[in-house]
């Protein structure tokens, strides 16, 4: 037996007032969509199918290289148009689960168990309902005598009576692919809102003879779209504090989960403690006994056992164990922190490998370079790497001791050993053991008038 | 017929353990008593009187501008003393709205139903009551067998039986003036307080024939005066909140928005993403498009479309399209900043002006400056602008680079496409098209003794 | 009457999923262990006993200090097994109270209610019970038809009938010593675990005639043991909030509390604001009328009143009455600020005193510094207080003025109203009233190539 899935992600989402379509908006780190996406995925459904249509290339483009198939509903026409429109692409022979884009709280067990309820039934169609303590503005599931499905009364096509009605249609369904599309093609647009409605398939197939099952699913929170950006900013909440707690449950103190936000590609060791105001994006690998935050943002590096992390922001770099960071430090792509290194205060690492057991303590600029192990660098230090055309590297060997407010004009290497004087630019190389230094004679004058600083 | 309001803000607040007066401790960046005022103007009630006392000055200053009256309670006697006192400031023939000054959760909505309730009912006086399932410490409604108000049984004078009620009178009313006033000079202070209940005036306004009328508030959040620094907490959570759907149900997405704090006159254009512990005050205007924060503070700052603040200070700064600031940035008072700009990490910016494609990347001081277009600001660049007495300016024309750990002493200009070398201080003007630098010569020494840097 | 406790904290936790015993984990910045030492002692017992196991060294390492008596409970042999190995610990004659050391939200309230009841009651042994909606996993108490306690029956040996019952066995007890270790030595391991249950002492006891009591708690919250780091989370968030709503009700006004992290040392005076997103820690002292945050973290420090700190770092530092520190400033510890300090942002500052009215407002490091009354240390200064050996001291005399881009090279001092010239480095000392300069000529030459800088 063939899966394949239909997700329909045409809708613009007039209630978020965006120029993009609702489906790309973002939760928890990833467009919504992605979530509805992996939850079939991760149910055992490779062949899917995406109905697109407002901002299709944005959607596309949200999605691109997750192998999948895309459909255009050229005009939004109701959710069974838009269902014909993927009929080409999908296996006659198949199990077909359909689902809306919209909903990135759907998690892959709930789609394992409406495949087992459909096939356990034989039916040809099975309706996801939930029952909602407020129904208003779902379809309702009106059922016969006998406690199978009639049919399904959308809000504006209800009577009072039926509006009382608590279980509601989820927009989630598992069909029998070749039945369904037959169907499909007889429904017509002779209701409230002069659209094609897939649940119009449902009589259709049980007048042709076609079993029509309803299961309820009792997670409801799993079912609700998004339609404006208070339920995005409701939806976010939910999955983070899920990551969270899949983080904690693995040995991971996190000291106050509700202002810890954490992307679920993270991987973080056991006994690490991540601080309040923290948000860890990305591919982001910590190791052990690790302390982050508070007040830090990191997002897609790679971080060894024991690294201490303070109010600072870390962006696609790599640093190795025992290392020191922060507070106010900034690590740029490409900085790659040996064993035991230390970066302080007001310091900016770019681009630059930092050999173990250094230190770059406070209010340096370090872009573009090379230090050996054991280099100290003073306060004050700038790389000068940009001559406003080209970027030029700085190599400062084993044990080199920069003095404050040196400028190390590249190309330029320090030798091993090497010492520059404070406030010197250094603009040839400096061989090894030697003491560098540009300076002029200090003059104590008399004092006339006062000199410039700042305030 | 005209409207007229008084506002009771004559208590100390015991229990705000504060050295300020109750009323103009602040809730979402606005004084409490704010909340009231707005709440009545909006109903359409211009004619205001607060009736003062306790740190009287206190509470004139925070609501100078306002365009309300004053009136003082010298003694704090009761709320019908307070009421007394304000006399002589209203229109006999008015309806007169009566509220505390310490419910900064109430709205225009229950104002105007409360007016209109009163109209509708011919009523004299009309009490807005609620039902509280923990009614202690409120006044309670005692009805007469018929339903109608008999009196109102202050908590210390209610007997078991009445304590047991649990609609409550709010405090808020509705009068007209003049029988109000007349009963007034009637009531005493017999009751276990030894104050002038302004409750009393209601049996009294029966006997004269009057027509009392109560009407039952259904939002009882509302109602709810602050009396310690917890309620005041809750308080501003709630109107935060309020603030946060607002903006999000008009396309702005706020990630977190319990950890988001946006004072109610800021506006924010649609499809801007504010990040996780943000705070933005006053009268802030930011475009579309943009990404605010994390861990960002912006206040009275107007910014354009397509703008990145991230982990910044921002105080009353101009921020153009496409500019692009932080981590770490901070700018201050008169930061104007063209389009395209960057102003990066460990950057203060201080009344200048930066012209469109210019940046200051890092590490620098730029005050009392003047940029033009595409200058290229080298790290730990300062302007030195200060004397010790005056402020002087500093003026970087086109294209100017200015190289790494350069002084540039004010007054001083640099012109078009000129360079400064790294390292120099800059005391004359530098023509266009130059290279100025202000340098000793490297010198390679055999290294005896270790310079000096930092730790 | 004497007073004892045990305290048992000899189990892994193997839920926490961790390299430490559980019960050091922390806790609102206290061992979780702490808080159970803390309310016996604050119920009037001194005499403590933890019996400890895993990671011993650890759990009386993290209460070094704290004046307890250990016992080794080698193999985890069940609660009466531990009880077993405390008994040469313990004073016959005393009243005993046992507890578990992972209930960090028990009160001492608790304690003496418990103990009181004991003594009330005349009983020789009192179990503290509660009634749980969902109490799998706890022993059940087990009552006799006239209400007295029969016996518990463990979760693993409890009758389905059994399992049914909602009032539970805390694992906290009264007990006279002496009946107790006698009804000990009669315990056997003939139950579902193998273990020695201390439970099993309650049976034998009522066999020897004596009472045995049972106490039901209603703040069901204190007794519920932390397992796993997701229950260490919510821990965490009573005991924060709480002791924030007790600084609230003392005067201070926390905006949102729920992202405000105080220890329960903190002492902060009445009218003191902190900001969201700040947290404080151990034995800090804040006056009054402070403005605290947001982005803040302190620690060990002492801060007068009117003191504002913004966005910054405090570590053991000393902060006098109306400094101003921040945003973005780094106080390190022996940082002691005089009266009317201004530490700007970009600055650190490390074991230094910084007399009355002095200015460090940007981009600066002052290490191992004494600064007299009203010096102005421009932006880009660097105290170069280290040769890659030895700290020394630079010292700023009254009214110094530091130009931009200073080197100061320790050891070194400025007199009393001396000037040092913008990007001077500074290597003798330079007398009072006196300009320094380090300077070479400015050349302004004929453009022909860029200079460096950075990007």
């Amino acid at each position: 037996m063939s899966y394949s899935a239909i997700i329909l992600a045409a809708g613009k989402g007039v209630r978020m007032r965006s120029q993009m379509p609702k489906v790309v908006h973002r939760v928890a780190g990833r467009p919504m969509i992605w979530y509805v996406v992996n939850a079939v995925r991760e149910a055992g459904i490779s062949d899917i199918t995406l109905v697109v249509g407002h901002g299709r290339e944005i959607v596309e483009e949200a999605l691109r290289g997750e192998n999948l198939h895309f459909v255009v509903q050229e005009q939004q026409l109701g959710t069974g148009h838009a269902l014909m429109q993927a009929q080409n692409n999908i296996d006659p022979a198949s199990t077909l689960i359909v689902l809306a884009g919209d909903t990135p709280l759907l998690e892959a067990a709930t789609v394992k168990k409406l495949l087992a309820y459909h096939r356990q039934q034989g039916a040809e169609a099975t309706v996801l309902s939930a029952f909602l303590p407020e129904p208003y503005g779902y379809g309702r599931i009106i059922r016969e005598a006998d406690g199978g499905l009639e049919r399904i009364a959308e809000e504006k096509d209800a009577s009072p009576e039926e509006k009382r009605i608590t279980e509601i249609n989820t927009g989630m369904y598992c069909f029998q692919a070749q039945p369904v599309f037959k169907a499909l093609a007889r429904i017509n647009t002779a209701n409230a809102q002069g659209e094609y409605y897939l649940t119009d398939v449902l009589p259709l197939l049980k007048q042709g003879g076609h079993k029509v099952a309803v299961m309820a699913i009792e997670e409801t929170d799993q079912i609700h779209g998004i339609n404006d950006r208070v339920q995005l900013a409701r939806a976010e909440s939910i999955i983070r504090q899920k990551q969270n707690q899949a983080l904690m449950r693995n040995g991971v103190t996190i000291m106050a989960p509700e202002t810890t936000f954490i992307d679920s590609q993270v991987e973080i060791g056991m006994d690490t403690v991540v601080y309040p105001f923290t948000i860890i994006e990305g591919q982001t690998r910590i190791g052990q006994n690790c302390v982050i935050g508070p007040h830090s943002r990191i997002n897609d590096s790679l971080i060894g056992n024991d690294v201490v992390i303070e109010n600072s922001r870390v962006n696609q770099a790599r640093i190795a164990d025992r290392c020191n960071i922060g507070p106010f430090a900034y690590l740029r792509p490409e900085a790659e922190l040996h064993e035991d290194v230390k970066v302080g205060d007001f310091v900016e690492i770019k681009k630059s490998r930092i050999g173990a057991g250094s230190k770059v303590p406070h209010l340096s600029y370090v872009g573009d370079a090379l230090l050996g192990k054991g280099v100290n660098v003073g306060a004050g230090t700038i790389t000068c790497n940009y001559d406003g055309k080209n970027k030029h590297r700085t190599i400062l060997e084993d044990r080199v001791f920069i003095g404050s407010n040196t400028n190390l004009v590249a190309p330029v290497t320090v030798g091993e050993d090497s010492i520059t004087g404070a406030g010197s630019t250094i603009t040839r190389d400096v061989p090894a053991n030697t003491l560098a230094v540009e300076r002029a004679e200090q003059r104590n004058l008399k004092k006339i008038n006062k000199s410039k600083t700042s305030d």
